[in-house]
């Protein structure tokens, strides 16, 4: 939520020629971005206003990620997914420089996040995932998920003398659930390049249609069917006590399974996948929890609600595949 | 630089439906405000796009002052003075209430700060001041300035015990200057609706042209010449050590002129207008700095410029009224 390199104008003005798409008019720096300064750039060419975002890559993302993050993008974009296309220079380079910082220029989608989530954004939202991951399949770079389980236990052995202040036994609860996880996990599932950070803020809508995605600065490779179970945990639960909301639900799944199929093992294993996606955000939240600064405007946010949706899979009974046909 | 109230899309699309001036395509929070919570809106009416700023009014600004302040940019906006328009809502209601915090749109400028300021920005500036000053003189409205020799005072007793831990002396030197002060403050200058923070920030420029003023929540009643002053302190000194460049000041004295006589009250007071206009900055200052949170990501600005500006003005020697002619 803020700007951390501040750029006049005039700066941006005179490092966006080498793009030779016309003159900066105005360059706002967004409220939008946890980790990366943001400016909504006015550009005018030939009369007609067209809208940029200029992002500065501050120090969370690594620089050497960038190229794979970027090229994700415009496959994607390729590949017809709505989402932002980075531009390149007069010199064909996408990655530039600005103030000392990795830096790229991306196009503006419209639309906004929805907070009123009903069944006909999941649907949309099923079939936009089902289209990615389609898509995610044919790249041809890879990244390591370093937010899997060998991960998740890296952040346990850092946090875990403090988890008790988040919640009584969180402790026990997550050195469990490690166990559990690490028993169980599947192999062998498809996999391809997936956003792996699919929540509300991160999908814009304009009305009620799904206008695109954004912030690919998550991407990995890792398996379709877990990526699948990130947006149900973000987006299937309502407030204020996250209770699993199975209209959203299945509408998530009628709009996927409309674009891809999910095979025998994918359906039997998402149970074990959707409580690794709950404990994977249990755990980063608990990490932030825990290193928050009083008194910062960026809040951390709670990792409880986490909790809340790693023990509603826990204690699903699952009695047979998923997605799950009787009791919905 | 931060959005402290977070809203939807949706919310603020259905918001802005009370002013029947199109649909809301996109709504993103902005980074400037250290205040309040702007978002910028792109609005489609009529097939034709148009950007207007919506603005939370957070606590610092007191919910009695914003009829004043939205009517004095009504009032410059009316004169001719390049700043943002409030909007009517249907009702002709400004002000309006949204997240339970106090709200209004205005219309967006473009354009943004210019950080490589020269002689000919100076210029323009100095006639936008005074075209300032020449409207300002005929607003019915009334506010106390808060921050004058009072407000200091007030500020002093609640940092004293602490401002040597900005410099060396700072509290000995505070209290000496607020005494000359207290004993030389002139009164019955030409007075009426001034601007008091024109920082380069709220000065737009679209390539060497001035586009705007904007950030009119420091608007309050006092004298045209130390609300120049305080124009002259925030842009007439050059980093790193914050030397007094006379050209930049000449420029902002030419283009002032031009529109607006200085008279020979205005003139002979103006190096005591120069002194409060930098002890005014150098207390609020020291006082966000002894206040300030460590990790936030609103860094306060250090009180030591306005240190370095204060002792310039100490130890100038005028050998007539200001403009000094000789020696510039």
């Amino acid at each position: 939520m803020a700007v951390y390199t501040h750029l006049t104008t005039d700066e941006i003005a005179a490092f966006f020629t080498r793009y030779g798409r016309g003159d900066v008019r105005y360059a706002k720096g967004m409220a939008e971005g946890v980790e990366n300064s943001n400016y909504l750039l006015g550009v005018v060419e030939k009369g007609r206003e067209t809208k940029y975002i200029l992002t500065l890559y501050e120090k969370r993302v690594r620089r050497e990620d960038l190229p794979y993050f970027l090229s994700v993008m415009e496959h994607f974009a390729a590949e017809g997914v709505p989402c932002p296309l980075p531009l390149k220079d007069k010199d064909g380079q996408i990655i530039q420089e600005i103030a000392g910082r990795p830096a790229a220029v991306i196009s503006f989608l419209s639309g906004g996040e929805c907070r009123h989530i009903i069944p006909s954004h999941m649907e949309q939202l099923g079939e936009t995932v089902a289209h990615m991951h389609a898509a995610g399949g044919k790249f041809k770079g890879w990244r390591l998920n370093a937010l899997s389980v060998q991960g998740w236990r890296r952040i346990y052995e850092k946090t875990k003398n403090r988890l008790d202040e988040i919640a009584p036994n969180l402790e026990q609860i997550v050195r469990k659930e490690l166990e559990f996880l690490a028993a169980h996990w599947p192999s062998g599932l498809p996999a391809g390049v997936v956003h792996a950070d699919l929540f509300p803020d991160n999908v814009f809508f304009s009305g009620d249609k799904l206008t695109g995605v954004i912030d690919f600065y998550f991407a990995c490779n890792d398996a379709f069917a877990y990526d699948l179970a990130i947006v149900m945990n973000a987006w299937c639960f309502t407030r204020p006590d996250w209770k699993f909301d199975t209209a959203l639900a299945k509408a998530l799944f009628t709009g996927y399974l409309r674009s891809r199929m999910l095979s025998d093992k994918e359906r039997e294993t998402f149970p074990v996948l959707a409580r690794g996606a709950a404990l994977r955000f249990l755990l980063t939240r608990a990490h932030d929890w825990l290193h928050r600064v009083e008194g910062a405007v960026v809040t951390p946010k709670d990792p409880k609600e986490y909790l809340a949706k790693l023990q509603f899979h826990q204690g699903m009974s699952f009695s047979g595949s998923w997605p799950v046909t009787s009791g919905w």
